[in-house]
């Protein structure tokens, strides 16, 4: 069996590779192999648990993906030939490609926790059925504990906060909630909103033990405390899927990621990685990260897609910002590029603006929220470096205008005098857009620091 | 008596000159001259009607100014000698300055309709008191013909059709609602909003007459149609205030703006003007348009402002890209740049993309909306020069991302591997994102457009 082009995995990195290789190269023919048959989107799995009324509505459809006119196969592939330039599968299928994309994606691991192996353990895994079945334990826990207080770790907490008659504990090993992805007093706001929804929040705290017979009934904390438990969630520890772009000889970075080049390309002529299992660099320091947004999955396989047979759309990718958004009780957070405390840590002297403000002009008018927004950058060049923001909905949105001035190089002084639209019913008035009046007091700052 | 600094005009121009001139030279006095005591924020005037409980929400405190020991005098400046560097108020008072910032805004002026003097027949006027009886008039009404479907037309339109028992009727002498701000595709679409809303739409009309015995019952269209009428509002025709400059002596454009530098300095030295009474430049054809937009006001007052006293911050500013957001129904609508419409007239190549996503993903999430976003591009360098969008909330800063890449040049094959933040409560998907995807199909026709 043959395919131009074979695709390995069925997430948003392969799904975009396969449609833009097909779309850009229509005369060549796309095979797509997923190991999950039932997968789903990914971003979306904590709102499986009770914010969907049918888990299924998350399922991904292999419709678009068939009417491209590319073929969609379910296997797992074993082994990687790149002489050859063939793939085998499990089922023993022998598959030859001129170009093969690796979009295999990161694995969650079990940490190595006393107790981890017990009944009522869980980890997070993308297949339909494997979330059914998540979301039937979970329906008859009463005390659950949710071990790492990241993104999905937060997410969870949010959404398990709404099942009734559930205790709802989080436990994270650093001082604070989402501590790599904001700043503290966002961190807090984070914190706020799920102590309000009840969520009992145990930061600075490891673990270490998972105890009971057989089936877990509690969880020791590293500082002696004891938390009753029927149901641990493992919310820490993916790593990039590359067994079997080590075994092919593939250069494996030093973090574990699958190396490439600014156009997806490994170390092996005709094989491209995209996605989580790819080298994330930093957009800042260009050194790697371990930063895995289906965003930036995306856009790689955009670049990887339209590139396959030589270069023809120069990449704009120049390191990952990290954009990304998430919403915790009723208030939506976002960063992107470095948070101020980052910034000291990776050694760029930034400064930073916060401003509050209000979605509605006047403030008064029927569901208005407050819009807290925040940008690092540095003090000479005044170029934005990061941008943090917390309000309502539009703040889905807001980030990607403060995500498009990183990736641009745009600085508070060009903010400050940029033309925005402003609405009553939509944003914050004109004199008080958060992001231009950022911007504006953050100019105030370098003049204050500059000596005239 | 004498201010360092007098700036004329009390709306956001003059507001946010003021306040920048105070932050940036805080030694110098600042004087804030306005004609209405009462005024209100001019965008929200239209839901000071119905949406507000209490119309005075929307006033605009001085406290802002005053807090950062800016003067506020009401009253009318009515001659200014720019050799002697003084104004005359109307109440006799002489006031020198070091520099005047001219902040007059727009007055609405009444067509030459027959019947236009007659009682019931109103413009819009931007003081509380104007507004509040306008209110109480628009209660006693029960059939009014709104004339002029642009924007504060149609948002009058949008919010009268809420009260009980009106009648509303608006009237646009273009083929359609909104003509110069959107594409065919998009007028339509808020037509649609308006007519599910029971507004009666009278496009390609001009009105004939304005008819009755002294108080208006009837308007005459052009087509010969008559419609029974107990209130007009005349929402077209409003031109810059620009008698007090055109007396001074400083130079006025041809359309009737008062002529400025990039700068924002008149022709004569020390004299500056910001906002609807100042030249506005197109920012792709640099030619003057008449686009009267708070945000664009607020851009030059900030630009202005800064630069009173020797250029310290270099403009940004290359013109105006006309962005803006409005919401009519339950559908948000925003531009920014030229519409394919236009472009096409200016003499522009363009393509143009489209694309329908979900504010959501999955689509079955609760409240996912239907997004609507096209991009008018130049076909060789994929320059964007114009966004238009309708949807859900997040339209309002959705436009400001588009509206950065305008203002940055920045070209579709960018936007195709941009980094943008995804959640499934709060956007599309990381692989349908509008904005990335309509990006990505204006790739595919610069390919199609150009034989390999």
């Amino acid at each position: 069996m043959e395919s131009n082009v074979i695709v390995v995995g069925g997430g948003p990195a392969g799904i975009i590779s396969a449609l833009t290789v097909k779309s850009v190269y229509p005369e060549k023919s796309v095979l797509l192999i997923k190991e999950i048959g039932d997968s789903v989107i990914p971003c979306a799995i904590p709102y499986m648990i009770d914010t969907m009324e049918n888990p299924k509505e998350n399922a991904i459809s292999d419709q678009p993906l068939e009417q491209a006119g590319i073929k969609v196969m379910i296997g797992k592939v074993i082994s990687l030939d790149t002489n050859a330039r063939n793939v085998t599968t499990e089922s023993g299928e022998v598959i030859s490609y001129e170009r093969l994309v690796l979009a295999t994606g990161t694995n969650a691991v079990l940490p190595p926790i006393p107790g981890v192996e017990k009944e009522g353990v869980f980890t997070i895994k993308k297949s339909l059925s494997a979330i059914i079945a998540l979301r039937e334990k979970i329906r008859e826990a009463k005390k659950i504990v949710i071990v790492g207080g990241g993104f999905i770790g937060a997410e969870f907490a949010d959404e398990l906060s709404k099942i009734e008659g559930l205790e709802v504990h989080i436990v994270e090993i650093m001082p604070k909630l989402l501590y790599t992805a904001f700043d503290d007093e966002i961190c807090d706001k984070v914190e706020e909103e799920l102590l309000e929804e009840g969520v009992k929040i145990h930061t600075n705290s490891s673990i270490a033990s998972i105890n009971g017979n057989h089936r877990v009934d509690s969880v020791s904390l590293g500082g002696g405390e004891t938390l009753p438990a029927d149901f641990v969630l493992v919310s820490i520890g993916a790593k990039p899927s590359i067994e079997l772009a080590r075994e092919a000889g593939l250069r494996i970075t030093d973090r574990g990621s699958i190396w490439v080049d600014d156009y997806m390309q490994t170390n092996i002529e005709g094989v491209f990685a995209v996605g989580d299992c790819a080298l994330k660099r930093d957009f800042f320091t260009r050194r790697e990260v371990p930063v895995w947004l289906a965003s930036t999955a995306t856009a790689e396989a955009r670049n990887a897609g339209a590139n396959l047979y030589g270069i023809r759309v120069l990449n704009q990718i120049q390191g990952t910002i990290a954009a990304f958004s998430t919403k915790i009780g009723k208030v939506s957070f976002a960063s992107a590029g470095m948070t101020c405390r980052v910034s000291e840590k990776e050694g760029f002297r930034s400064l930073s603006a916060s401003v509050v403000s209000y979605d509605r002009h006047p403030v008064t008018l029927p569901d208005a929220c407050e819009c807290m927004l925040k940008l690092c950058f540095s003090p000479r060049s005044g170029i934005i470096v990061g941008g943090q923001v917390y309000g309502c909905e539009a703040v889905g949105e807001l980030i990607n205008v403060i995500a498009l001035a990183i990736q641009k190089r745009v600085t508070v002084r060009e903010v400050d005098m940029m033309q925005i639209a402003t609405h009553p019913l939509l944003t914050a008035a004109p004199t008080v857009h958060p992001f231009i009046n950022a911007a504006h007091q953050g100019l105030a700052k370098m003049r204050a620091a500059v000596k005239e």
